[in-house]
């Protein structure tokens, strides 16, 4: 029986879809056909250019967008994720292989595959191993700070397909230099195909979402038409360049993309590509989970389900695994994409499923047209969607809110433009940490005295207290844990120093919910310090579990002076002792 | 008025010696000198043996021992603290130059200086920073972990003078594996002198505490001379030694040091070299000032007086600066020679000077008398010095505790004897960090209602309580923070999934002393969220100054529900409600 349900479980983390796989209706797959058309057709220009963004042949968008969104859809916990690439992590995949290989050369390829690769394995194994609670270490501001930095990078990246000219490097200075540098060799045509391509994106949007409406379309599908808006645009760019062979003209397009669907292989690899890597590969699939979960969590919690973390990281790590297999490149949620999805009408994972269908259709019959597709529509459209990315607000908040929250997002975002996506992660990281020690590490120690007639007690420096000068009372406003326990005891040393009389110190624990063990030494040497000046220490108010992991040591026994239930009780007694 | 204040302040900070100086009396000075000559006696091995340890020749262990001990006594915050070579930071510098050039060359000596002169520099820009601070990030049973397996690398590494054979390496494996290759080529002759003197130190000490206060010699003196034990067998090994002219027989003696003081000079750098060592140069000193302010805290509680840790890292700063310009290596605080300092009666840091100035006599006309003196006795008095320093009592205390605690002392102790102490201390950070983060991110939260009767709210698995179908409300523990606001969202979606008749979610923020800018943003989704749901999101009982915070947002006005002083209040007011 035991043995049944272990398997039963294990079934069930293995293979989620189980659960809507056997309620499937009609009505369902409907909902889910519907949303997989409109996906379809906005994941086409979305994975060309993102596999342009990372320095990779177009074709493989295509392949990171067919076989990972299957096993995400098997996989997965959310219903309406869309995975396939995404801007932040094609730039993270560029800047992680760039130093290593040059871009569109077959080394290059092949090394954007492992990364998949090891990503997906790292994923899968913080899965496995339940680690889906990491997401939850990156502060908001930092993370918006992150992002905000790399939109602004990738922004100026497609700069060299919006102006004709070279620009390389994975951050601002490198980026700068190499474009003012060929600025004047600057391609006309280009400019002016990207311009129009801007402006036609800006006011096709701006024409849906005003005209519609009043055209008697609902709000909901003009939202949803507005978001198809690059799609009519590259069309409209593609057809241009054709008609005036643009291409011939000296502007950029994407040729010709292979045929077919991609062949599956074991991907190439060496171990000092492991070693190259397996840093980026990390940061990749922690900065993928994070994006990917907090869109999952927030289109969830719109219909009332639930995200699993845990199976999210498997159905990533799947995900990214089978990008590998399938010559793609590192995937993960995509928000845009989902919101489509979710807006369409897509009910069950299926309609991933079905979308992944539709672009393998698009790469096994259609690519030849998206020959005169020119680089310069996918980067306007690459640059709108990334524009969104970049979080003035979140800035101006964080300095209206706190300087220790604004210190936090602006040097993340300094840090990453300056040096590079993966050192804006890792200090981004060090940061939040850092900053939320640094508040715990000095807690809000009062000294407290008995408000006449009552049993209460508060601080003295708020209220009209009773006082005893042979006695201090201490209440310590936060768990005691190593960072800040040397800081009470600094505290208790000032003031019996300051005050002669004292002979009884009693440190009221109502706050504490937790003493670690530094905090425990900490406690005893207090005690010693103050048995050696004939001082007797109290503690009052200690919260149960506390209490239990007291009584494990030798402490209860060691003390200088007795544990109370109340304060109060603790200064009836004491008030007549000597 | 304003300046001079500041000025004067200023001078305070540089030259904290001006409190003892004005007031300095002869019953001081006598004090001082008698405190003086006891570390004196006992510094001159110790500060050989470390100079041996950290690879060095024996000479640069007195010159470490001369100027450094001057500086920290005008600059340094503790009355009783003695400054120079220790065995930790012996070890950190020889594992720092190690890798860098081979032991006893010139190279190795230039860098063990320049290793000084930039942890001197880290110390005094950290104290000019007030960053004393930094001291605390450190949790108990991590440098314990730290400092029982540095104990144990440098007991194998003085197994080579024990035993007479070449062993090298700053981690088990290295260590090990030389020293097992070796063991063919032992020394018997050294290895009899070591065996005797281990045998002799440990009678001697044992003789001297339980034999002298039945002899009518205060128990206090008894300890005092117990300690000056390695400076007779030190003696009797070099008498030894010279007698029966065992350095004939092969016997590694101490040999010729300089005689004269250390020529002061400015320390020799390139930039390869700042460059290799700076990290270790920043551990060293994070180290050296955790390790020296502990002990000087220990002995200023004693007498009631204060360390300022600030002042410390001015005063460890420019005792290393002047270390390397006297052509010393890295000092900071011992413990032995501390303890011994004050317990001869050290009442100023004039003792400290007069120290300094008995080095200097010795390293002027002295230093033939330490020609004999066998290395072997010398590595038996670290040996004693450091088995002090393993304290499995910790390790086991820590199991009692709290696993948690366990993992923490555990992993640091195994990595820093595997993969060498600037790992340990480094994966030591990680790991405070890290589980004190891990704790507070998954916090108590109880889903309460009203004791009847009473004003009293308690959680509803405890107590029976009054709850309403329409009403949920919920109690955090702690603290809303990034790396626990996305718990609490979770537990509140997951309650209001359960149970399809709430109307009302009450957050008790009685707990609650701080909500950084990534909760806020956390409980204006939840607060979105609700609203889609038709359910209002009320918070009770705010603390002041997190209300405070609070109203510089739009959070308050957006709040699709009311704030409530009291949950009694709360309650009162939604019971009736729809």
């Amino acid at each position: 029986m035991q043995l049944n349900s272990l398997i039963l479980s294990v079934i069930k983390q293995l293979f989620p879809a189980r659960q809507w796989l056997k309620n499937y209706k009609t009505e369902h797959f409907n909902g889910d056909l519907i949303a997989a058309l409109i996906v379809t057709i906005m994941l086409i220009p979305q994975s060309l250019a993102y596999a342009l963004l990372a320095g990779l042949p177009a074709e493989m968008g295509l392949y990171a967008s067919i076989l990972p969104l299957v096993f995400y859809g098997f996989l997965g916990s959310s219903y309406s994720l869309s995975v396939g690439p995404v801007a932040i992590i094609s730039l993270m995949t560029a800047s992680a292989v760039m130093p290593i290989a040059s871009p569109e050369s077959p080394a290059y390829t092949t090394l954007a595959i492992l990364l998949a690769f090891i990503s997906g394995l790292v994923l899968l194994l913080l899965g496995i191993l339940r680690f889906g609670f990491i997401a939850n270490f990156l502060s908001h501001p930092v993370v918006s700070g992150f992002i905000s930095a790399s939109g602004i990078i990738i922004i100026i990246s497609q700069l060299k397909h919006l102006l004709g000219i070279p620009v390389s490097g994975d951050n601002l200075i490198t980026q700068g230099t190499t474009l003012f540098q060929s600025i004047p060799a600057m391609h006309s045509t280009t400019c002016i195909l990207a311009i129009s391509c801007l402006a036609g994106l800006w006011w096709l949007r701006r024409c849906f979402l005003r005209y519609f409406p009043t055209w008697g379309v609902p709000l909901h599908y003009a939202q949803l038409l507005s978001k198809a808006a690059p799609v009519i645009v590259i069309l409209l760019a593609t057809l241009t360049t054709y008609y005036f062979r643009l291409d011939l003209k000296g502007v950029a397009i994407v040729g010709e993309i292979p045929k077919g669907l991609p062949q599956l292989s074991w991907p190439t690899m060496t171990g000092a590509h492991w070693q190259q890597l397996t840093s980026s590969a990390l940061l990749i699939a922690i900065i993928g989970f994070i994006e990917s979960i907090s869109i999952g969590k927030t289109l969830a919690a719109k219909k009332r389900q639930r995200i699993n973390p845990n199976q999210e990281l498997i159905g990533l790590g799947s995900a990214n695994l089978a990008s590998a297999f399938s010559g793609g490149f590192p995937v993960t949620g995509g928000f845009s994409r989902s919101v489509v999805n979710f807006d369409a009408g897509a009910s069950t994972p299926a309609a991933g499923i079905f979308a992944a269908l539709g672009i393998a259709i698009v790469a096994l019959w259609l690519t030849p047209l998206l020959f005169y597709l020119p680089k310069a529509a996918l980067a306007v459209t690459i640059v709108m969607a990334v524009i969104s990315l970049i979080d003035i607000g979140l800035i101006r908040k964080a300095w209206r809110y706190s300087r220790t929250e604004f210190t936090g997002i602006t040097t993340t975002l300094t840090i990453t433009l300056f040096f590079g996506v993966e050192y804006g992660v890792l200090s981004g990281v060090a940061i939040s940490v850092s900053l939320h020690l640094l508040k715990t590490a000095r807690p809000h120690i009062a000294v407290v005295g008995e408000i006449p007639g009552t049993e209460h007690f508060r601080n003295i420096q708020r209220h009209n207290v009773i006082t005893y000068p042979h006695i201090i009372s201490i209440r310590v406003d936060e768990s005691l844990y190593f960072a800040n326990s040397s800081f009470l005891e600094d505290k208790i040393y000032s003031l019996i120093a300051q005050n002669t009389k004292v002979k009884h110190v009693i440190l009221m624990c109502t706050a504490i919910n937790e003493i670690d063990l530094s905090a425990l030494e900490t406690l005893e040497v207090i005690n010693c310090r103050l048995q050696e000046l004939n001082i007797h220490f109290h503690l009052s108010e200690v919260k149960g579990p506390v209490m239990d992991t007291l009584q494990k040591t030798t402490f209860t026994k060691q003390l200088n002076g007795n544990i109370y239930l109340s304060q109060h009780q603790a200064i009836e007694d004491l008030k007549t002792a000597p």
